[in-house]
Order: structure tokens, then sequence, then C-alpha cells
């Protein structure tokens, strides 16, 4: 029986634009485990009251549910240990640091590039959630927390370092192999993709090179994915 | 017989400060591995030339010669594999993501407030090298690449998020107990406390709280190294 997922989707119901879900789309592929998804608004807040909590990703394997993209993650490499996403106890340590860095340098960047986008491709019942929620958390409107964006892409690209400099000794994050850590970052990655036109990555960027690698794994998963 | 390190001291050849040299010499503790480091200047470029390079750490351990702190870290753990620093092929994918954000963006960051701070500690035959190197690579005097530093700490301590994100899930950046991770951030960190007064960390960051119990790894191999 395939796991369920729920994952956030657009006013087009193909559009999946979630960073954290794509991670685990990532996972679940890596895993080979199949998976059926079911798209989810900002505002479908009851449909996955069952797991205890009003975000996604959620998921349903049998009668286990887990939600929260790292809980997932620890939850697949434990039930399915192979081909691994941590290998064992210092890797799973050490990608919870990449982790980390993904969810505050890196989604916290681009943020700033494609909020105001993000709003044009979700469903209209949840324009004005994402509205007040957003501009509650920046403190201002998303026309100028995206406002400049041209002249912040430098800065918003230098701060990828760390990734290119890894590039440089090894074809993936998580050495001759994907592994999660490629999972955190290309997933990250696919939220601006799969939610605004914005050319965040520079074409001769060795991270977009990698990029495209990983859109290419798991017989094209992240290419096949529908975007604005 | 003991491995021998070339490590590199102030005019006070008690008084060590490299950021590359730390990440070792908690490495080697972490083996529990005897070592005998041999004081060195910025200039005895010839008392380490049998290395093939310029730089320390250097090593020698009988007849085999290893530098480049990385280089080092992935030898100790081939020739001595426990208590691991990486724990396989994905932690030490991962740990290399972590050894690149802190040599760009953690040793990067610190270097604005330490570097004329340097300059008072060094051997007076250091000077006029330390000062023209790095007053190139800067591109202005070191007086102005520390100028102002009051008003970017609290920009530098946002850059620690990363790090306070991790302990808040586990005591180490390796998890339940220390790795090469906490040996990268805390040897970054032995850098300005051994070349500076400059209170860089706030007492209350969790950073400080985890770099305190760092100190106290390893007999107090930390809490031991002298301070300006």
């Amino acid at each position: 029986m395939s796991i369920i997922m729920h994952d956030l989707a657009g006013a087009d119901p193909d559009l999946r634009f979630s960073p954290y879900c794509w991670r685990i789309r990532f996972a679940l592929a890596h895993k080979g485990l199949p998976v059926e998804t079911v798209p989810w608004r900002f505002t479908d807040k009851a449909s996955i009251a069952f797991s205890g909590q009003e975000r996604v990703p959620v998921i349903r394997d049998g009668a286990r549910v887990v939600s929260d993209s790292w809980a997932i993650a620890e939850y697949l490499e434990e039930t399915c240990p192979m081909p691994a996403l941590f290998g064992g106890t210092i890797g799973h340590a050490h990608a919870l640091f990449i982790n980390a860095w993904a969810d505050s340098v890196l989604l916290g960047g681009i943020a700033r590039f494609i909020v105001r986008d993000i709003l044009d491709v979700i469903d209209a019942k949840d324009q004005a959630y994402f509205r007040s929620s957003r501009e509650a958390r920046f403190g201002m409107t998303l026309e100028q927390v995206q406002a400049g964006r041209d002249n912040r892409l430098a800065a918003f690209r230098d701060s990828l370092l760390p990734i290119r400099l890894v590039l440089r000794r090894q074809p993936w994050l998580g050495g001759p192999a994907p592994s999660y850590a490629d999972h955190i970052v290309a997933g990250t990655l696919m939220w601006p993709r799969c939610s605004s036109r914005f050319p965040l990555l520079a074409e001769d960027d060795p991270v977009a090179e990698w990029f495209g690698r990983m859109l290419d794994q798991y017989g094209g998963l992240g290419h096949a994915a529908k975007t604005p």
C-alpha cells in the first residue's frame, strides 16, 4: 500500500511548491517508496487535523501518521534503512546542521525574492490568509518584502558559497551519491522553481549544475514537476 | 611514538590560535592520540618545506606527512577509526558542508572582529608579512577591517543561528557525542579566544554554553589553552 502524503498545492492542483514537502518527495523516491499525494491548501486545516497539527507534509503509512519533514525523514530511515538518507548517528546529526542552515539562511533568503509571486499561484481561498500571516511575520507588505530583489540577488547567490565549496570536492552533498542533505537543499530550491519565474540561480553556478542533476534523479521527478 | 604537529604560535610560543590547528588538536584528543606540537610562525616557511606546502597544520606520523586540516582529519579516521570523527561515508560528506560553512561564513565573519588584534600577539618577525598579506586580501588596512565592530556584532551573532537550531535538538553537532563537526566549529572559535579579548559570543547564547562544554572535553584541553 502506498504512503499517502498531504502536499501543498496551488490554485492549479498540479502545482506543488512546498520546500518541506519536496524534501520528502525526494526522500521517498530515494527509498523507492511509492507515494500517493493529496493536494492540500494552506487553509485546509481540518483535513489534516488527524495529524494533531496544521502543516504539511503529513504522511499516512498504514495506521501510522507522521508530520514535520525532519521527523518524516527519520521515520523513513528507521522503517526502510536502505538506500540510506543519513548513514548512521553522525551522518544524521550532521544532516541536522544542513537542515538548520537550509531553514534559516536558504529559506529565509529565498522568501524575500518570491513571497509576492507565491500569492499569484495559490488558491483564491488561501490568499487572504497567506497575505496576512506572512505580512505579520515580515512586518511589511508582501510587495515591500520583494521590492528591489534584483539588487539583492548577488548577496543571495554569495550565501550559497558553502554548497559551492562542497561541490568542488564531491558530486553530491551526500558524497558519491545523494543523501537527505541533497533532498533538503534541492527540496528548498523546488520552492522558487515551482512558485515563481524569478531566475534565482545564475546559469553558470555549480549549484545550478548540481540542482539540474538533482532534477534528473529518480526518473526525472524534479523535472516533471509543473512550474508557473 | 607521538604524532608531531607544527602549530601556529604567537610571540609567546605558548599562545596557539590557529583555527585549523585547533580542529586537529581536538580531533587528536578525540582519538586519544598523543601529540607533540612544534611552535611555528607564519614566516617559518622553510621549517615545513618537507610537507610540500606553506601552511599549518602539518603532522608527521612516523614516516607519513599530512597537511591541510581536512586531509589530516581524514587520515586520522582512516588510521584510527574509533572513536569516530565522521561515522562513515555520509557523515563524512555532511561534515564537509559544515567545514565549508565554518571556513566561509564563520571564519570570514570572525576575521573582521579580530584581525587587527592578532597583530598584537604574533611574533615581531611575522608582523610585516601578516599585515601586508591580510591587507591585500581585504583591500584595506587591518584597522579599517576591524573598525566599527561593536555595531556589527549583532549581525555576526545572528549568523550562528544554524548552530543554535541544532543545539535545540541535540547536545553536540555530532549528536549524542562530539564529532569532527564539533571540532570544526569549536576549533574555529578557539581562534578569537586565543588571539583577542573581544567578547564575540553573548554569555547567554546556547552556542557559548556548548563551547564551554567543548572547552571541558578531553581533560579540559581547550580551557588549558593560553589566552591573551
